[in-house]
């Protein structure tokens, strides 16, 4: 591990590229990619985890290699697992088609799935880990937080004018921000689980909170949907409509919100407000990151984009660290991550699922 | 003028980036850059204004040019002036040196110093004009403005929390954003007339109100310090120290700030705020530039970063464009510009003089 060969590198860089060809279409389940090269260093099978529920990406590989695998090298970005989930476990596929050495580049956080390094040992294959461990955790950040931490990542979302007001004096909040950043609202909300407002947004604004395409037309794949609060939703509102699931959480901790969502396999939560739900989410230190699209317009009055957080003095101001700045049309939108998190690789690097 | 030739619009090209030298040295004056071209053409001198009270770009483009300027043409930024300020009227001292032809970009708009052209043409010279004067008027966007309307160029800047934040609850504001923001106001402010808050900021914060090198000394040339508002300022006030001057204008009227700052031949205003004041001109419509610090930071209480403008609807929305997003350090800045002067070249081209 320590003399990482520069071959390895690159077949592993090319299994990483394969695993991102899954991004957005495997939840529950992480992206995988995989490369398989014979015995002579020639690869002879590439794939991944394209769908949740199809064939892992090792099986895919395997399927292609055929019996040009056999002595060969398989190069995976998880630890193959090693539990018979909807398809068998991959662990003994590879022993199964007589693969020699497997590389693989992050070791599986979940639990149920580990093993499967063990499993290869002990049937007489060389294992080796680590190879180009930061690219491969980049492609999965959002599952490897959720998975390793037990609860989903969580995407604060909000827009606001250069003053910090979400909504003007009378409620109204349409629009603050242009097409483009409304639009980039609803290309990453399409890649989460799961979006949860409070139920005075619901009150007052009555929004869908549904996935919709440039046509305007609610996309396949809903994220689940989520109205935090103690308050009865009326059956009229729209997000009770059939167009996508609907969770009511009659709630005021946020903790007991994420709680609720991993039983549900959730892994990405998109918090889309309003400032008292999201104020809660900060003060409870539960924010991966925060999308905010700031439009170069002043209200003076008005909502502020987020409730109190106890601050008495700006010695009490919380700081983020900027990850991103993006120009979209007239307006800009700002990624933040938490300062503690700064360091740590998935808030930082799963930029590249978004 | 429809068929601008190409050499002339290298020449005035060159006049302009002559001009640009005296960024910043010349005030109340505005900056002006000229080439001279003998009768076959050659560039046989150079010159431009430098510093306020020296000669003018045409007397220095004319030393250089000696008697090699007979029969010749001279490329100029501005119109030539037909006053005796502290130094002679240019027109007269090209006509004088037997100058042929005088191609110039941008009209003398200040009433005292136009007429240049009309003598030129009285005497005998050929006069064109308009030649790259959108570039030309870029170099002098602030005067150009001041001059035009009577009154400062107004750039109003605050530092922000990404909710909108000027101050905690207990009104404490160091530092909301990092040095690299910091430093950069320093530079901005620099290359203004004045500087003013009203007195409430006085009272909060004491600020000083200089500009300051890296080294954090007080620069030679310091902008007028003016104090917006009613009460009585303490004789302790470091606003009130000897580094720089300092103006008390006991009114609550932006307009009449304005006035007599124009007074003052004031041609760029810097808007420090508070809130309260940066409001009242906002809503005078008396703000012409916004420069803003935004840092990836919360407060969710606090004093706003702008007092009231009256909305009460999102239709009363202010919108501004967005003319430039840069990031310094973990801030960003963002500069603005009023919608309706968007298609105006003063407004949007004055960025290249900060
Ligand atoms: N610009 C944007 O990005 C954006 C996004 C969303 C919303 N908004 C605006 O925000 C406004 C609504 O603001 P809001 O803050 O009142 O809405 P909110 O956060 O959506 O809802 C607040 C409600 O959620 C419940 N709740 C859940 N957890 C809570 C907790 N920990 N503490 C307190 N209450 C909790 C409470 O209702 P119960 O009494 O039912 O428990 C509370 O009244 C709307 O005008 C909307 O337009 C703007
Ligand atoms: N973050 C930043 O960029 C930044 C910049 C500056 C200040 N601040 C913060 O802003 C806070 C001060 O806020 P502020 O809004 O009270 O300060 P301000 O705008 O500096 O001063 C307000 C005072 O100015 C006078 N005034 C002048 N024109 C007025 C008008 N048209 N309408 C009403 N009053 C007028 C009034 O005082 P009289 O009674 O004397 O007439 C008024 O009380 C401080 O805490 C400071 O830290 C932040």
């Amino acid at each position: 591990m320590s003399s990482t060969s520069p071959i390895d590198v690159a077949w592993m860089r090319r299994a990483v590229e394969l695993a991102a060809r899954g991004i957005g279409s495997t939840h529950p389940n992480p992206v995988v990619g995989c490369v398989i090269t014979a015995r002579d260093g020639h690869p002879v099978g590439e794939g991944w985890h394209a769908v949740t529920g199809g064939p892992h990406a090792e099986v895919g590989a395997l399927r292609m290699a055929g019996n040009r695998a056999r002595g060969g090298t398989a190069y995976v970005t998880l630890e193959p697992c090693n539990h018979t989930g909807r398809t068998g476990p991959c662990a003994q596929a590879l022993v199964e088609a007589g693969i020699a050495r497997v590389v693989y580049a992050v070791p599986d956080p979940n639990p149920q799935a580990a093993g499967g390094a063990s499993y290869l040992v002990e049937h007489g294959v060389e294992v080796e880990s680590g190879v180009l461990s930061g690219e491969a955790e980049a492609g999965n950040g959002i599952w490897l937080h959720a998975v390793r931490t037990g609860r989903p990542f969580v995407t604060w979302k909000f827009a606001t004018t250069l003053d910090g007001r979400s909504a003007a004096k009378d409620g109204s909040s349409k629009w603050i921000t242009g097409t483009a950043a409304r639009a980039d609202v609803h290309r990453l909300r399409a890649t989460c689980d799961a979006i949860a407002v409070g139920t005075q947004t619901v009150f007052d604004d009555d929004p869908e909170l549904t996935v919709r395409d440039e046509f305007d037309v609610p996309v396949e794949r809903q994220p689940l949907r989520v109205v935090v609060g103690d308050r009865e939703i009326p059956e009229t509102a729209r997000v009770r409509n059939p167009q996508a699931e609907t969770l009511l959480l009659p709630t005021h901790d946020p903790a007991e919100v994420l709680r609720q969502l991993a039983d549900r396999q959730i892994r990405h939560l998109w918090l889309e407000g309003g400032p008292t739900l999201a104020a809660a989410f900060v003060r409870a230190g539960l924010v991966d990151r925060i999308v905010t699209y700031v439009a170069p317009a002043l209200l003076g009055s008005g909502r502020s984009a987020v409730g109190d957080l106890g601050a008495e003095s700006i010695a009490d101001l919380r700081r983020f660290s900027l990850s991103d700045v993006t120009r979209l049309g007239d307006d800009v939108r700002l990624t933040l991550s938490p300062v503690s998190q700064h360091a740590q690789s998935p808030a930082r690097t799963d930029l590249r699922t978004v």
